[in-house]
């Protein structure tokens, strides 16, 4: 497809190339962030049989008891990530469960003895979040589930507009959350930068229950560059908000997606409220499945050592699509995108307007990405131009020819709206 | 403690009785049904390695997909209970899990259009479950925790009183639902007879969205016998009301408590809501382990043998407590107790007013039991009496040892209290 790279491609040119492509009946998906089998191969052993299922405390991890995980489960990823891991639950194997599960017991239970967010949707006032966008569609998806009204708030390449979120969270009391991806964020790779993060630990918030929802996912998936983080959970308790965040995190992405483990970490009162709610949901998370993790990596720099073999299984195909991008798209002013230094996602922003258009035109020639508009609340892109790119599953060669296909669709979008 | 046999051993002989036990500083704990390691012991090749992580439609059970479980996990389960593998969802590792989310879906969002169950909270009139009493402790913690009223209702050998059942269901729309544990129940070891099951099915119900949480538990614990039940979804499918149960079922009496699988079956419009509200809170429960109850089981065949198994582990500590109590207390007129064929508890009831007296005394001595009153709605028993044994985790020497001081304990605070 070396002739796209002559800038004054015909449109009809551009969709005999489409025909073409189409032609070929190919079914390629860059639509969810998921492993590929070699990443997932990389953990293999993890499921190797067991020498003891005895926890460090001397509890049968085949058996019921520990609600908030093994203790050495916690010690571990404590250590990792720089949390107590007294303040620590380990769950399932979905960090979207504690999420999902956390916000509930917010709206049915309320925190800190204030009123259950539900109340507000009975009074006819429901409670709100603000959501940094382009962000990751099923934080947006358990707001909606849950009834609560989603403000979106343009992120900048150091996080979230701290001028914007701190005028709101200031003003109005029915704001109670936040999303955050403070790392490699989904889908636009943005890193908070120390001042974000001190901003959102000691701003001044309307709602003495306002809570962020710190979704630390990519918090060691680091692929071209290692970012540090500032611990929010510090940074809350320094100025004086220990309660302010809930930090989540999974090995989804480490180990794998259907058979991690992940956890939960807050203030002191948060997790015992949590852990007094749970108590009520389960009698135990699957203690195997954690002692596994615990036998497979041992120690921090072992899993640092692994993330840095995934990021080998990785870069290639960032670099891929990075590549295609910037050799067919660079200077022709048909699209911009991001360069993350880890995470799972490329975004793209095509020209307004052509979002729907290039998604649309792209899975009718067999290539599959998220929906144009997933990025945003509601589904509402209000430009239609962001597009979410996950490189990580396809093969080398499949994302080879869903790149170019991807681009002759941005470009044919492009053109389509023009003539309008 | 052949002396004890005595009809007319006085007080203060059992006291002394009572004080040597003390003395002996033992820790023996017959309080919660949790395996021993001997029968989690039968399990252990389930742990071994998986010779491949595909399942029978080519998902890779290491990554994210399929919501409601893998195929031949749920087929194993549907032909091994006479449910529908496309009305069933394989969750985590626990069913307690899967009542507390469905409850709470129901708090949250309702049913079938209905008004979500929280609206009546805020409208000053919650919702209300019937409770077949004697019943299992955690089933009323779900009720407490979300805020629905718990009425209690008096068990018969066959099921719940089912004239005082269907009385109030048609009277009061307020009630919402009830709490069923068919087989073997916790703790009085009844079955419900196929005529209750089918007055459960037919009955007329004020509230359009009165729903059974059919809690089958034990449906495969069989120790002395032999029972079967009628299937509930059929009974009401064929009774016009197809949305009414939900039946909930697990392998943490069949594997592993920490780590078996569950499942929840029901009508279709009741899977396909409940599949909507789930796919807000999870991407996928863990497939590995699905996969490797599937690879070790195989067949519904392997299962009851494996049962049968079980059941061997189980028998004498049944037989060892029974006929404890029988040459202790038969005919003293102090006790009575049930004679479950399977399961895994023993219901134990005292004169009026001596469970609360008993319980503390055993503690004392070094005998944890289940709480005086946790088998009743808010912990209380009006009789103060029932007193629930669950056998299954000390070895035989250590029941020997604890039913001896617990026997001790029943008559001393029997004489106790004749003495008021």
């Amino acid at each position: 497809m070396n002739d796209t790279k002559k800038p004054n491609t015909s449109l009809q040119e551009l969709k005999d190339q489409y025909e073409a492509a189409r032609g070929k009946h190919l079914k390629l998906n860059m639509s969810r962030g998921k492993p590929s089998p070699g990443q997932l191969d990389l953990s293999n052993e993890l499921l190797g049989p067991l020498d003891s299922f005895l926890t460090e405390d001397g509890t049968d991890a085949r058996n019921y008891g520990i609600l908030d995980g093994i203790p050495e489960c916690r010690t571990l990823f404590a250590d990792l990530l720089g949390l107590d891991r007294d303040r620590m639950i380990i769950g399932g194997n979905s960090s979207l469960s504690l999420m999902f599960d956390t916000v509930a017991a917010l709206c049915l239970f309320g925190t800190g003895g204030n009123r259950p967010w539900q109340h507000y949707k009975y009074a006819g006032t429901p409670v709100k979040f603000l959501c940094p966008s382009p962000g990751y569609d099923r934080h947006f998806r358990i707001c909606e589930e849950l009834g609560i009204e989603m403000i979106p708030v343009p992120l900048s390449s150091e996080g979230p507009d701290m001028d914007l979120v701190t005028d709101l969270v200031r003003q109005d009391p029915l704001i109670k959350g936040m999303w955050c991806v403070p790392l490699h964020s989904n889908p636009e790779g943005v890193c908070y930068s120390d001042r974000v993060v001190e901003q959102l630990a000691s701003m001044e918030t309307a709602a003495r229950d306002f809570r962020i929802f710190w979704d630390n996912a990519y918090g060691i998936h680091h692929i071209y560059e290692e970012v540090t983080l500032m611990n929010i959970l510090d940074a809350c308790e320094k100025h004086g908000h220990p309660e302010r965040a809930y930090y989540f995190f999974s090995t989804s992405k480490i180990t794998f997606p259907g058979a991690g483990v992940a956890l939960i970490a807050s203030g002191p009162d948060n997790i015992r409220e949590l852990k007094g709610h749970m108590s009520a949901q389960i009698i135990s998370y699957d203690k195997l499945n954690q002692l596994r993790h615990v036998k497979y990596f041992k120690t921090p720099d072992n899993i640092r050592a692994h993330m840095a073999r995934l990021a080998d299984e990785l870069r290639p195909k960032f670099d891929l699509v990075l590549s295609k991008l910037e050799a067919e798209l660079r200077g022709t002013g048909l699209a911009s995108w991001s360069h993350p230094k880890g995470g799972y996602f490329i975004s793209l922003n095509t020209l307004p307007g052509c979002a729907k258009r290039t998604v649309e035109l792209a899975r009718e020639a067999g290539v599959v990405l998220t929906d144009a508009g997933a990025t945003y609340p509601y589904g509402r892109d209000e430009n239609d131009s962001n597009i979410r790119i996950a490189p990580s599953y396809p093969s080398l060669g499949e994302l080879d020819a869903a790149m170019d296909i991807f681009i002759l669709c941005i470009k044919i979008a492009a053109l389509e709206t023009n003539k309008k």
